[in-house]
């Protein structure tokens, strides 16, 4: 015997999680075991809600509880340019700016060959099915990484003879860095000086 | 507008764990997004499960599901020999000597006066109790750190008087460290060599 079965099964549940190794699962379940039981019931409800609530946009593939997204559905924003970003966080990133008035494409992950993602693993076909509307701009706002300059890249190359300009974050932020994680004067000196690929 | 609302929620959930900062609860968040339904469910119900079904155990204090736990009320247990630890994951670390055959005693805390965390704080009314039956040695397998030091001493100058034989897990063990984190070796040496205190 070790631990009583709910709480060795809570154990393994977190176990499960990224980042939560068995030592931090065991202090995680003994968090919980302490927590008043509204607040773990209140937890549990907002895994399961976000879960089977959440759904993704049709327009731009944002994580979104309507058919079409708030920033999809918001006239306010132009059409005619989308920012394409590897993740619904990077949305929050450049939101935070006030700056971008056009609307979002998320791509769902970034090409990484090694690990098996190509193309077709990520959102690549979705955009290119928006870029049959009218669409002035493309900006390629994928992490300065290895997988997102591929992924840039490649973009760039089967975008281009569809005749819509593409552009790229400029280099402002830290190369190797992340979008997620850059703070708001450099993201927006890289917005503003994006260059044409 | 940031996150949809289910997702927000969620995310502000997740911040309130230990250890779980803006950053990490977001990925955690994401993470869940991307997870089959089925899993997300079985996660939420073990988390539910585990704080509504388990308790501590009348004679120990151990979290269990039943009223005595399984090691209370194992009849080749002896009850003469109480070994004391501060957090019920420190009993898994003895069990798994396969040494010990005597039964817990589960402090829930150790003294600490600068957080506020008094004898009333933790469970020694309930290891006094415990000392009116026949016991003939309480071993104190606190932690080695300031903490665990202090509570082992205070536990001592109260238990003694009663005349009950109070030991000490040897310091074979790093000082500054955790029990949790020792290796076999190391805690059966200190087992070995507890000392009369």
């Amino acid at each position: 015997m070790q631990f009583a079965r709910p709480l060795a099964d809570l154990i393994a549940q977190l176990e499960r999680l990224p980042g939560v190794g068995p030592k931090s699962a065991q202090r995680l379940a003994f968090h919980i075991l302490r927590t008043p039981e509204d607040d773990v019931r209140r937890l549990a409800e907002a895994l399961r809600h976000a879960r089977e609530s959440l759904r993704l946009c049709t327009e731009c593939q944002n994580v979104s509880e309507t058919a079409t997204c708030p920033i999809c559905a918001d006239p306010t924003r132009h059409r005619r340019e989308i920012c394409v970003v590897g993740e619904p966080r990077d949305i929050a990133s450049i939101e935070r700016l006030n700056e971008f008035k056009g609307v979002y494409h998320v791509l769902h992950g970034l090409l990484n060959p090694l690990d098996g993602v190509g193309p077709d693993q990520i959102k690549v076909r979705e955009l290119l099915v928006r870029l049959e509307g009218q669409v002035d701009e493309v900006i390629l706002a994928t992490n300065p990484t290895i997988e997102g300059d591929t992924t840039a890249l490649y973009l760039a190359k089967l975008i281009k003879p569809v005749g819509v300009k593409v552009t790229r974050l400029a280099h402002g932020m830290p190369v190797g860095g992340e979008l997620d994680y850059a703070d708001n004067a450099t993201l927006l000196s890289a917005l503003e000086y994006r260059r044409e690929m």
